[in-house]
């Protein structure tokens, strides 16, 4: 049998060596970081350690980083009780809390009137389209962006940052709300008084200790130029496909991606069979976001850029990690051409 | 040098091994659990099993399980925006989203007028005192029972409990909210729906195989009778204490405690001093809950029980765990004694 192929780092990427051995290196810690005897200390020290490096990392020395259970919920924390404006191709964490009215052009790109009331990712997870941030904007989701385009908070002119460890390799359910110093939140997980009073509850230290290792490597990876590599064969891979397969189109494809995304869009073969029929064959691609994937139903991010129900149903996205390989892809395009053809076969 | 002793397992307790090696082999999962690939599927499977182990555990089959990020989340979820009434011997979390208008008796022991309007805990953090819950209660934190106490939540006639990992030896930064069959909650974090929409995010993976493995192991070591054993320790401490140490008293001992804890008040003597001398001496023990133990206060639990400021400022609290020894209690006991001496003869 041959090995899988994982083409799903946008939903999650794989545990960085640096952060596994972060995190069994901290389950040796005996202490709760609230408490003020040496092993309470030592935790807090992880904690500390883990703020710097995820500040360092997003060019955000000097702002505020706080803790959360991932992006999710620093997204309530940044937007509850806000009524903030945003475009339809934000994330569901994003989209709960605010007003999706923005224009999205036919890249996907949005279109801010007022920057100070408004929330925009820095990068598309189905897509990859990356935006053009206004300066002096309210929120920004960063998650997909962190680890893979080189992002300096501090230069973006944004109030509030939301990023995730898992998608830059550290483990899941941890994440952070980056905050210019002087702006604050109101806590909405409140008790104890952790984090500055912004976010109670004990804190998961061995998943913040990944989250500071992975941070720090997949900055490192970064400026080391891991990602042009990737960039190249996310290139191979849409030449091979639409060298082979007609009418298919790669969403965004016109504008600035991340360089592991591809976003393929055959109308009329729908994304959710497509993923299935790659799941069987060895590959683990998606469709639509991960939290949405469970879900039936066309992809609402492809529409706002003007693509019909039929079309937005066939999108799959497939996003590269750094050590996928060339032999991978083209294993990819040869398994899905294999069904896409069975499919024009189908279809004629 | 001699080796640390760790008796503050009611702040935090050691990750038990079945926890880690849980956690180690979870961290080589690569999927997002709402994925819908084999690698997603999964990821799920670990949750799905974890959310088994901890049901079992907490004798709450048939219970929903929502897994949060501790039990101070877990609190928001079951508390916020329905002002239930509680003692002020809860924590900080619960006494976020509650009114503190019960009375509580010298033992610490509450009387509740309408149980399903009601957060009580089962037992306190300070002082190990336990509660007769009342049939039909609103909430309960079960967070410092869990583990310690047998505890059946299907037999409890509690709508709802509170608990976490890393008070029985799961990692910190992983709770659950348990709920009867039938209820809800509104969902504080928003987002991709994640736990039947109670509570989205990408899950907290690793950390939850953490608490499955852990509730299944401190459940068996509970059945097992190691908390007996822990008992004869404590009771073994306050023997040695309260033979050398005039005016001492021990918080809610004439009621029943957790087997675990002892809350030593001895008036005029800072617990926060007290704490600090131990540390040095190489004990680590608390003066309050971890949460408040960085902050400089009298505790309100030992003032909701009558005890005056000075007394109340006076409490420290020693929690033992199934590993500690006779030698470390006795070696605290007279290290404890010799600063105790100090004190009265600074105080003669």
């Amino acid at each position: 049998m041959r090995t899988r192929v994982y083409l799903d780092h946008n939903a999650t990427a794989p545990l960085l060596p640096e952060a596994r051995a972060a995190m069994i290196a901290a389950m040796d810690l005996l202490g709760n970081p609230s408490s003020v005897h040496a092993e309470g200390r030592a935790a807090k020290a992880v904690i500390e350690r883990a703020r710097a490096q995820v500040a360092a990392a997003l060019g955000a020395e000097g702002a505020d980083i706080v803790f959360t259970s991932g992006a999710t919920e620093a997204a309530g924390l940044a937007l509850a009780g806000r009524s903030l404006r945003t475009a339809p191709v934000e994330h569901d964490a994003v989209a709960a809390w605010t007003t999706p009215d923005l224009a999205v052009d036919g890249q996907g790109l949005v279109q801010v009137a007022d920057p100070a009331r408004t929330a925009l990712q820095i990068a598309n997870s189905e897509t990859g389209v990356i935006q053009d941030l206004p300066k002096g904007l309210a929120v920004s989701d960063l998650s997909q962006g962190f680890g893979k385009l080189p992002i300096a908070f501090n230069w973006l002119g944004c109030d509030m940052g939301l990023v995730s460890a898992h998608k830059l390799g550290g483990p899941k359910g941890v994440g952070a709300l980056v905050l210019r110093r002087g702006l604050d939140v109101t806590a909405q997980i409140r008790g104890g008084g952790q984090e500055m009073g912004r976010r109670s509850g004990t804190e998961n230290v061995i998943g913040i200790a990944g989250f500071g290792a992975a941070a720090e490597a997949a900055a490192r990876a970064l400026a080391d130029g891991v990602w042009s590599r990737v960039d190249e064969l996310r290139n191979i891979l849409e030449t091979a496909l639409e060298s082979e397969a007609e009418g298919i189109t790669f969403a965004g494809k016109a504008t600035g991606r991340l360089p592991n995304t591809t976003c393929i869009v055959t109308p009329g073969w729908k994304g959710e069979t497509q993923v299935m029929q790659m799941d069987l064959a060895g590959f683990a691609v998606s469709a639509g976001s991960a939290c949405s994937s469970g879900k039936v139903r066309a992809s609402r991010v492809l529409q706002a850029m003007g693509f019909d129900d039929v079309a937005a149903a066939s999108a799959i996205r497939v996003s590269l990690g750094p050590a996928t390989t060339e032999d991978e892809v083209l294993r990819f395009c040869e398994a899905w051409l294999a069904q896409y053809r069975k499919f024009r076969a189908r279809a004629a």
